[in-house]
Order: C-alpha cells, then sequence, then structure tokens
C-alpha cells in the first residue's frame, strides 16, 4: 500500500539507538515513523540480562530494557510500523524507501538496523538452524536443559554466553579457533569458576555439524573440527550447537544506494554530525563503522542524530 | 597526602559521562578512581525530572538516577573521592594531577568535568547569589512559595525551569533578551499552559539586581532592565531572580596543561576516539566541545571512552 504522505523523519529499525533517537524527535514534535522487521527493542530483547547500561544498579533484564524504551517513545508519540525496508533512493529532497508495504516518502532517514548474527558457513549450519544450531543462548538455551553442548567462538560473547549456557547444559565443549580474544576478566571468571562445565579446546577449526535421526527427528548430535598445531580431525558429541563469532551488519538494502559501506557492511559516517554520504541520511547504533556495540553508545548516538536530523530539517546542517 | 600509586585511570568529575564510563572500566578490571569535587552523579543530580534518558518509560527523577549511576559504577569497584583537580601535566607516559590531596599519578585520565551554571554578570548577582539570586530550580525553588520571581533567560532550560518554578511561585516575569532559542514545543506548552502565572517580556536586558533590608536581612526586591526596542528603563518587583543562560566548562584548571579548549573552554578532541591534544588524556560528556548536553549522549562517550581507554592502555591505540 502506497502512502501519499512525506514524513519528517523515517527511522529503519526499533533498536536502542532507534528509540531513543525517537524518544528525542517525537518529543520535540518531529512527527517520527519506525520500520522494524522483526521485535521493537531490537537485539537487546533477546539479551538475558544487560549489567552495564548506566542508571540501573543492579543491571536490568535485555526485554524489560527494550520494552522500557519502545513505551517511552511511544509515550511521546512514535509510530512503530512491522516491515521491512528493501531499498532507499533520494531524488531532490526526497528519500524514498522501497518496504514490504511500498514506497514510504520521508524528507529525512535514521539507519539504525544494527547488527545481525554472523554465521561460520559449515555444512550442517543452515540445515539445523533453530533445530540443534542456534545463536541466542537465552532465546534457545533452555531447550538444553541436562543436555551437551558446543560452543563456537572465541570473543567477549562466546565466553559470557557459554557461562550463561551452563545454567541449562550439563557440559559444554568450547571451540576457540585460535585462541581467546575476550577480556581478560571474562576468561579469568571462566577459568576459575566453570571450569567443572565447561571444556576449553583452543586451535580447532569447526568443519561440519552433523546430526540423526533421534525419536523419529532430524536432530544435531556430532561437530566435526580439525586440530590446527597437529591437523588431526576431532569430533565432539553434542545435543545442540551455540555459535557465537560475531555479528553482520544489517545493511543489505543500502546496496547501490550511495550510502558508503566499510568492508563488512558497516556505513560509514562522520563521527560528528553521525550524516552518511547522502545528505539527509543519518546513522547510529550498531551498523555504524566504528560501533562499539554497547547500549549506551547505541543510546548516545540515537540522541545526538535526533538533534542533528532537526538541524538538518531547519536547514541548519 | 601525596599518594605514590600509579593509578590505571583517574576520572576527573563524577557525573553520567564518568560513572558511564566507570561501570566499563572497572567491569574490566581497570583500576579506577574519580575525583569529584562536588556531588557524584553531576548536573543531573540538581534537575528535577529527566524524560528523556532512554530506559525509563515514564521519566526519572536527576536526583535517583544519579545515584543510580554511582552505585552501579561503585558496584563492580569504582572509587569516588571528593576533592578537586587543580591542574594537569604530563612528563614520560605519566599523567599527574595537582589535586587538594596533593599529586596524584595515572597512566591515563578522563576529563568528564561537565559544565556548570553561567551569569549573566550585572551589580548584585554575586552579592546576592543564593540569597536571592539562583541557578538551579529544583534546589531553590521551594524557598520562594507563594513568591514572586524574575526568571532570566529565553533557551529552553529557561522555560522548562520556568515552567517549573510556577509550582511555587504566585508569579513569574521572564525576561527574554531578544526572542525564545526554546524548542517550538516547549515554548507553545509555556503559552498554552502557563499564561496566567508566568508573563514574558521579550527584548529586554537585564541591567542590575537590588536589594534591601527586609525583615533584617538584606533581600532582593527589584530587578533593573532595559527594553530594547524602546530603550527606555524597566522595572520588576520580585523576592528573587533565577538566572538560564546557559552553561560554563569546568575547564579552567587545563589552562597551560596542553590540552586544547575552544573560545569557550570546551576541549577540543576527536570525536571518534575521544582523545584529547594529550596522548592518554580523554574527555567525554558536556565539556567537550560539539556536546550535546544531553545524558544519553554524555553516557554513550562514557562508554566509548572506556572502549579506547582499554586500547590506550593495552597499547592498541
Amino acid at each position: 500500500m502506497a502512502d501519499a504522505k512525506i514524513h519528517d523523519l523515517v527511522i529503519v529499525g526499533a533498536g536502542p539507538a532507534a528509540l531513543s533517537c525517537a524518544v528525542y524527535t517525537t518529543r520535540e514534535d518531529i512527527e517520527t515513523l519506525l520500520y522494524e522487521k522483526a521485535v521493537p527493542g531490537g537485539l537487546i530483547s533477546t539479551t538475558d540480562w544487560v549489567d552495564n547500561y548506566p542508571g540501573f544498579p543492579d543491571g536490568i533484564e535485555g526485554l524489560t530494557l527494550g520494552d522500557n524504551m519502545r513505551k517511552q517513545a511511544e509515550r511521546f508519540g512514535a509510530v512503530i510500523e512491522l516491515g521491512e525496508v528493501l531499498g532507499l533512493k533520494k531524488q531532490g529532497d526526497i528519500i524514498t524507501l522501497d518496504t514490504t508495504d511500498g514506497d514510504v516518502q520521508a524528507k529525512s532517514v535514521l539507519i539504525a538496523t544494527g547488527s545481525g548474527y554472523k554465521k561460520i558457513g559449515v555444512p550442517g549450519e543452515d540445515a539445523y538452524y533453530a533445530r540443534g544450531v542456534h545463536y541466542c543462548a537465552t532465546c534457545d538455551g533452555a531447550f538444553y536443559r541436562d543436555k551437551r553442548l558446543v560452543v563456537v567462538g572465541g570473543g567477549n560473547s562466546a565466553v559470557q554466553e557459554a557461562m550463561f549456557l551452563t545454567r541449562f547444559a550439563s557440559h559444554i565443549d568450547m571451540l576457540v579457533r585460535s585462541d581467546f580474544r575476550a577480556s581478560d576478566v571474562l576468561v579469568k571468571e571462566l577459568e576459575s569458576k566453570f571450569a567443572d562445565k565447561i571444556t576449553v579446546h583452543k586451535g580447532i577449526i569447526t568443519d561440519e555439524i552433523l546430526g540423526a535421526e533421534i525419536d523419529g527427528m532430524n536432530k544435531v548430535n556430532k561437530v566435526l573440527g580439525t586440530d590446527k598445531a597437529t591437523g588431526k580431525k576431532v569430533e565432539f558429541e553434542t545435543d545442540g550447537v551455540f555459535v557465537f563469532v560475531g555479528l553482520q551488519p544489517n545493511t543489505g538494502f543500502l546496496k547501490g544506494s550511495g550510502v558508503e559501506l566499510d568492508e563488512i557492511g558497516l556505513i560509514k559516517s562522520s563521527a560528528d554530525t553521525l550524516t552518511t554520504a547522502i545528505p539527509g541520511v543519518f546513522v547510529a547504533g550498531d551498523c555504524r563503522a566504528d560501533a562499539t556495540l554497547q547500549i549506551a553508545t547505541a543510546v548516545g548516538e540515537g540522541a545526538t542524530a535526533a538533534l542533528k536530523i532537526r538541524e538538518f530539517l531547519e536547514g541548519h546542517l
């Protein structure tokens, strides 16, 4: 359905950066429409517990924090549409978004689509997606009570999520490609408190995820890998695999739009003004090149973007 | 008292930017000492109500938000010292802070001193400071129940605080130098809901604050001004004056340090890395040039600064 209205601001995404911007713009009477293809709140809504977003002395559930931000933006008049943005082009002063609801026009756009989970790209990964292969411990960990798990990855999120998964799993084999890239404090915590439940295997390349017919269903039962030091094949029996190897920016829809991306697909911008290569198109949060992938930073950038967008709409930027 | 220890990180200030950074650094085992000369929580602790810090759907009291952030940083091990930093110099790899407790040495420093309230610089302003002339409505508004007030200023904070002061004052004369510089939504709110209690006088230069002996005490009783259009003198009887004309960066201690300041005293930095002209000295929040003066942005910069400080301490920045 085409929408004849030209919006003041359309925000692509509804995570922390997007909602922070919307709180500011709607409070200042800038009419704001958000497009979200999945869940308002973004990636934090699938995060178990947020300890480092300032303002909550004991931390807060990710889902609650996301929901709080959504309610706050809606209180000031933000409208969130469920739908996907497929493309973007600017002609004259008008930016047109190609969406699953048809064309949507705007004077300014904020891209705050964040980043999704990165895959390792091995046989079996797609075939067993959500039926043994997972990327979100909070969402799917509870399916593995008293089961064996394999965790793939060696960064902060891999270490953190592996520790979290010990709430459910009876044992975890952690496959680290070379050595940990996680912070010392996390690695020390894992080694000192979780040694009984997590066995760390360093220098292991994950090659394939295998399954078998179990209780009438095709389920994951094994992970094959290679020991880099010896070149020998190794295998790990398991009931499921959690992959934590980084994030993939949600910026595919910008190809050919004129918005500049870096080699992994993050959006290039001026750090001062959060402007992209297209005037009137701004960026904030985890899809921005140099993103810190922290909620606090995303929220800060959302607020800054709102002030810059207002300047742009008033003709001062 | 001199302190022989070389700290990993000393943060000057304990407002939102400072505490956000401390949450991150202490959680990552970077030993962190904060110096605060007044109240931990910073300027927000003197702000009545914060509506636009994402995560609190109905807003939150400034004092509570500041306190939450302090508790959160302390939970991870941040140490807050009450004391003032008077100067900064770097020799070799060591940064020395001249404090009211003697010299304090650090490998890295974050300056997050924020900005204080700006004065209008008229006769009577200093003489009646805190005895009729005020800069913080939350702190001192309640002293003016059923009294007359003059508010000086025309920006967002002036409009917002004038509306807040109607909780106490019987009437407010608002002296605006030229025209409002506040957002339309705030001006409309003031004009539509507060017209019975707030009389706006545009184009008035405030010249002097006068007082008299009342009940045995020397108290403010009058504000003198000039009407710019007619050149005529005007006067306003009042029991007190609230001045809201902007902020003054708390960066005087950096004169001659090598940290570069702009013409009003804000600290120049790279927006990407928050580095100042001195390697190892970082800046975040309201004392940074281009600061948005928003809590969300200060908190975001605090988190970003923490990551950059870690990189610096590890030798990667």
